[in-house]
C-alpha cells in the first residue's frame, strides 16, 4: 500500500480496522487504485427515475449484469446499486469489484415537495452480498430531513460495527430551498459538512454553482471574500468544508452532458483537490465501447496522464 | 427438471437454495409445470372489494375450500389468498398445490386517496401453513409508498432467510397519478422496476395501456421510439424493464371481461415474453365447469397447443 | 392426492398444515409416490464411519453430487445427509428431490461406551437449504440419552413451528444394553415407542431380531405369546408399537448384505405393514447402474409389481 | 359451581384466575365433577416401561386414540400423557376431556441408580394442544434431584404465568433410599411436602406403607405417636403433610392388583381425606368394558354411592 | 477473475455471495493469486506452545507487526492469528492482506489427554478487524469433540450469515487415538471429511503417514487397494475424501524441518492435487530474508516455475 493511501486511511484511525480495510479495498481497486482518486459507477436511476428514462438510451443497461461488466471493464473503484440490481448480478461477479449497497431509494411516482427515501436494504444484506460499504441518501432542506438523519445514524452505527464503510449521498432538496439553491455553494458545502458530522466516510455531493442561497451565508461569503468564482475554487471550498480535506468527497456527474464539459468538470475536481467522481447516466447511457472510452479519459485526467 | 426451469432458476443464484426450491415448486407444478409459464389463482377480493362484489356472481366462492379445488382441478401453478382463506381450507388440501400467503390487505370501507394496505400475516404464518411464498402489495404513486416499501423490505428479508419466495403485487395508485396513469406504460414498467429493485422474485403488474403518464418519460419514449403500440410490444417492454427478462413477471387479468378479450391478452403476454397470468375474478366468478374450461384455454395458449 | 396418502396425513392432524405439506411432499415424490411406501437414501456414513469405509467400494460417492443424482434417478422419496453434503450439492439440484437435513452426527474416532452425537446443523439451515424435514439420531440405552432426548425436543419444537417434518433415527446403543440387545425385538419396539412419544413424524429403526433383551419384557412376551418368530411378524409388532400403525416407521438396511437377503427383508417389511426402507450403504456402495437396478427391485417389491 | 369446589379453589387464591380456571375444569369434569374427588387416567407407561409391557395385555392400548376414548367414556376428570400420545389423538377429541401434558419422561433401557427424566415437552406444547395442566415427575432421593427441582421450578413458573395448573408426580427413588424406603410413610409425606413447597397445584404420590425409613424421622414418629397403622391413617397423614389438606393430593394405583384390593385402597383414600386416584395400568391393561366397570366402581366409592 | 478461480467458487454456490467474495479475496491475493493454490501464514504458536518456544529462534517474531510484514512481503494469500496478534498489528496493515481470525486457542499449561480449545474471539471481532474468514480448530479423537463440533456449528452459522468464510483446522488428537494415529491416513482423511460435512469452506489438515489406524479401516484399505504408499498418493486421497476435490484442503507444515524435505512435501501436495500449504514455524522461526527466500521457493513450486 502506498503512502497516499496510507495518508488517506490515517484520517479514519478512530474507525475500526474493518472500516479501513473496506476503504482500502475501494481506494486500491481498479485503474485509479493507489492514486487516492476514485471513479465509482452508481446505477440507482432505475428506481429513482424509472427504467425507460434510465436505460432506453442504451438498452443493454436493462440487464443487471451489464453494469457489473461496465464497472469491471472500465476499472472503476466500486459499483453502487440498490438491492435488486446487486442480487441479480453479484453471483456472477462475486469478488471482482468492490460493491456499495444503496440502502435507501426514492421514486418520482408521487412528486412530493419534501422528499424522503424509503429504506430498501441494510447491513445484513450488505454482508451477505459481500459489499464493502452501504450507501444512503439524505436530503438536507427537506422537512423530512430529521427522520433521514436518524435513519442514517442507525444504519451507519450498524455498518461501522460490521466493518463496512458508509457512503452518503448528500443532496439538498425540499421546501427549505429554492431550485437553484440546491446547488448553491453555501448549500452544497453545508450538505458536505452535515454528512461529515454524521460520520460519513465517503461523501457524495453535486458540483456547486457560484450562487449563495442563504442570506446569513451571503454576508459571510462577502465579508471573508471566500473565492468561489471558478469551479475549481468551489470544489476546493467543498473539500475544505468536509473537515479540511480529511474526508473523501466525490462529485456526481449529473444528467447527460457534452463530454468536454464533463472532462472540464473532472479537471476542476482534480485541481480543486476533489477525490473523484461518481458517474452514472453519463456512462451507462451510452454504448459500452463509448462508455469505456469516456471513462478512460476521465480516469486519465484524474491520474494525470491527461491534462 | 428441464433446461428452461434451470435457466429461470439461474437468475436467482444469489438467493439461498430454499428460495430456489420454492420457486421450482411453483414452476414445476400443474399443467404448465416445466414450461416456464405460470397461471396463478389469487382470491383476495373478499377483503379488497367485499364479499358480495366478489362472490355473488358464483356463490360457491363464499366457501374457502372452493378456491383450493378450483386451483387444483384447473392445474394452476399456485393459489394465493389472505390468512383466513388459507387457514380455512389448507387442512384439507395440504400438499396439493403451492400456496402464496398474501401478507397485506386493503379494504374500501374508507376510501382514501393515498392507499396503504394493512399487514395481516407474515412469515411464521406462511411456514406453519406450508406456503412456498409470501405475497405483498405496494402502491407506487401513493404518498404512503415509503412505508409500504419499508414493510416489504422487512417481510422480504425474513422470507428469504426462511427459504420462501417473495411475490410482489406492484399496483400504481394514489395522489401522484391520474386514474389512467395507473396503467400507463411508463408507470407500469416503473412499478415493475421498483419491485425488482426491492428484491421481488415474482412480480405481478397490470397489463399496460399505450399512454405515457409522466412528462419526463414522454420525452424519452418519443426520442427513442420505444415500440408500445401493440399489447405484445408493451408486455415485452415490461419484461425488459424488470431486469431484461431475468425476473419472473406475471400479469393480472383485471375485472371480468369477455373471454375472447382475455384470450387475446394472454396471447399478447405469451408473444411479448411474459411469464403468465394471475387470474382471479375472471375465473372464480363463473361456475366451476366454465372456469375450468376458461382456464384450460388460457393454459393451452401459454403452452402453445392453442394459437 | 390419493386416499392412502390422505389417510396417512390424517394421523398427523394435530400438526400444522406446513408439517403435513412436507410429509405429503415426501409421500408423493418419486417412484413410490402415492403408494404410502417410502425409500429414502441416507448418506451420513462419511461422518459416522469415515470416508474410505463409506466410499471406497464405489469412489463416485466421494462426490456430494453423486448421491443427489442417485436418489433422483432411482426415484427415492427423499435424500438425507449432513449439512456439508447437502450444501455441496443442493445448488445444482434445488427442487428436484425432498431433502432431509441430518442435524446431529457422530464419528468413531473416540470409541465411547455411551455415545452421543454432536448437533451439527438446525432448523435455520434446513429452511435456507429448502429441506422438507430435519433428521435426528437418539441412542436409547446410552447414559447420555437424557441429553439427546432434550436436544431432540428442542429441535422438534422449532422444526414443527417452521412447518418441517421430524425424522428420528432411534438406534438403541450404550452401556444399558448388550450388543445383541441393540436389535432385540423388545428394545427396537421400545425405541420406536420413545421416538413416537417424543413427537417424531417418521421413525427409523433397525430390523429387529427375535431376541428379547429385558427380563421384565421377557415375561410379557411369553405370557401374551406375542408372535415374533418371523421377520414379518416382528415388523408388524414394531409398527404396532409405534402408535398402532399411526406413525410412519421405516427400516434401515444395515451393512452391505447379499441382495436376495435385502429383498427378503423388504418383503418382510412390506408384509408386516412397514412403511419402507432407508437404504444407504447397500445402494451407494455399488456402481450406479447396479444401485439403480437394486433399488428398482426394492421399489418393485414395495409397490407390489414384484412379489 | 358448588361450595366444595369453591372451597378447594379458595386454597389457590394467590394463583392467577387462569390457573384456578383450569383447576376448576378438572374438578368439574366427568362423573366426579363437583364432588371434589378426581380420577385421572395417566398413560405414560409406553415411554416409562416400553410398549409391550404396557400394551400387550390389552393391545387396543397401542392406539393413542384408545386412551382418550377410555377416559371420556369412563368419565375421568382428566387424561395425562406424553407429547406423542396427546398429539396423535387430540385432534379427534379436542374439548372433550381436560388434558395434562406429561412434560418429562424416563425409560428403562439404561438402568441408572439415580434416575432423572428427560424433558420431552413444555408449556408451549401444552397451550397449542389445549391442555389444562402440565405434569412433571421428580425423584426425591436421587442424586439428580436438584436438577429436577430446578427444571420443575422453571416449568411451573412458565406454566403458572400461562394460566396452566401444575401436577407433580413425586416419586422417591435413588441412591439415598432403600427399595422399601421409596414408599415409607415418612418418605412419601416428605415427597408430598416437597412438591407442595415447590408450588405444585396437584400432587401425585404412591400409597405409603407403615415403614418409617429415616432414623431421625423414626424418633419423631415414635415420640409423637403419629397414627400410621392403617392405610386410611397414612393417607390422612399424607394429606396433612401437604399443607394440612389445602393442596389436592391424589394417589397412584401402582401395578396391576386384584380388584378388591384396589377398591379397598380407594376406600382408604376416601376415608383418609384423599382427593382421588390416578389409575393407569389397572385400567388400560384390561379390556375396555372391564375397565369401564372397574372405574365405575372406583368412582362409585369416591362419590359414596358404593361403600 | 480467471476460469480456475471461477471453477473453485462454483463449488460453493449454495453459500451467499459474501462468502464467495471473501474466498475470492484469498484466492486472488498475493503471488499465487489466481492459480488456485494458496500459501497461508499462521501464527498462533505463541498461544499454543508459549512465546519462547515460538519466537526465540527469531526474536523479531515477538512483535505482532513482524508477521503482517512477513506475510505481505512473501505474497501469502492470507495471514491467520488469534485476536491479540491481529489487534496489535492490523491498524498498520489494514487492507494489505486477507486476514483469518483464529477464534479458538489452546495452551499446554495444563496437559490434558482429551484437549479442547477455548473460544477466544468471534464473528463480531472478525468483522470489526476486517477479516475475510474465521478459523476454528477441532480435535477429532478427543472425548471433548462433541462440544467442539457444536461450537464450530454455531460459529460457522454466524460467520456464513455475515459473509465470512470458515477455515477449519481439523487435527485428530485425544484418548481415542494412538500418537501415530493422529497422522494415520485413515484418520487424517476422516478428519477432513468431518470438517467438510460440518460446512468448512477451507480445511487444514496435517500431511498423513501411510499408517492405517482403525481396524475397520484397515480392512477397507486392503480390500480396495487404496494407493497410499507415496505422499502424493496420500494427498490425493485426502483431497478425494473432502468431497472429491470440491472443497479447498491445505496442509500444515508441522515442526521445523530441513528445507529440502519441506520442498518435497510441497511437491507432493502439488502433484496430489492439494490446494496449498499453511506454514507457520518453518517460516517465522528463521530470519525474514531467509523466510522470504524459503517461501519464494515454495510458491515457485506451487505455481510450477520450480519443479
Amino acid at each position: 500500500m502506498n503512502d497516499r493511501i496510507r495518508e488517506i486511511l490515517s484520517w479514519y484511525t478512530s474507525e475500526n480496522p474493518g472500516v479501513r480495510t473496506n476503504l482500502a479495498r475501494m481506494l486500491n481497486h481498479g485503474r485509479l487504485g493507489g492514486t487516492g482518486k476514485m471513479v465509482i459507477l452508481p446505477v440507482d436511476q432505475g428506481f429513482e427515475h424509472g427504467p425507460a428514462r434510465s436505460f432506453a438510451p442504451n438498452p443493454a443497461g436493462y440487464d443487471p449484469r451489464y453494469h457489473f461488466q461496465l464497472a469491471i471493464e472500465a476499472g472503476c473503484n466500486a459499483y453502487a446499486a440498490p438491492l435488486g440490481f446487486l442480487e441479480a448480478g453479484v453471483s456472477d461477479y462475486a469478488g471482482e469489484i468492490p460493491l456499495i449497497l444503496k440502502c435507501n431509494n426514492h421514486d418520482v411516482l408521487n412528486d412530493e415537495r419534501d422528499p424522503i427515501s424509503a429504506i430498501t436494504s441494510g447491513v445484513e444484506d450488505a454482508l451477505r452480498l459481500g459489499c464493502v460499504a452501504v450507501g444512503f441518501t439524505i436530503y438536507p432542506g427537506s422537512s423530512e430531513r430529521t427522520t433521514m438523519y436518524e435513519q442514517l445514524r442507525e444504519l451507519a452505527a450498524e455498518a461501522r460495527a460490521a466493518g463496512l464503510a458508509v457512503v452518503v449521498w448528500s443532496y439538498p432538496r425540499g421546501s427549505g430551498l429554492s431550485k437553484e439553491g440546491e446547488t448553491a455553494i453555501d448549500v452544497v458545502t453545508y450538505a458536505a459538512q452535515i454528512a461529515a458530522q454524521m460520520g460519513a466516510h465517503i461523501i457524495k455531493v453535486k458540483l456547486p454553482s457560484a450562487k449563495v442561497e442563504l442570506p446569513e451565508a451571503q454576508k459571510v461569503y462577502q465579508k471573508y471574500e471566500i473565492p468561489i468564482s471558478t469551479l475549481s475554487e468551489r470544489v476546493s471550498h467543498v473539500i475544505q468544508s468536509a473537515f479540511d480535506g480529511r474526508r473523501i468527497v466525490i462529485f456526481s456527474g449529473g444528467a447527460t452532458a457534452a463530454d468536454e464539459q464533463v472532462f472540464n468538470e473532472v479537471r476542476a475536481i482534480r485541481d480543486g483537490g476533489g477525490f473523484g467522481s461518481i458517474i452514472g447516466r453519463n456512462s451507462f447511457q451510452r454504448k459500452k465501447e463509448d462508455a469505456l472510452k469516456f471513462l478512460d479519459t476521465i480516469m486519465g485526467i484524474y491520474e494525470g496522464s491527461i491534462q
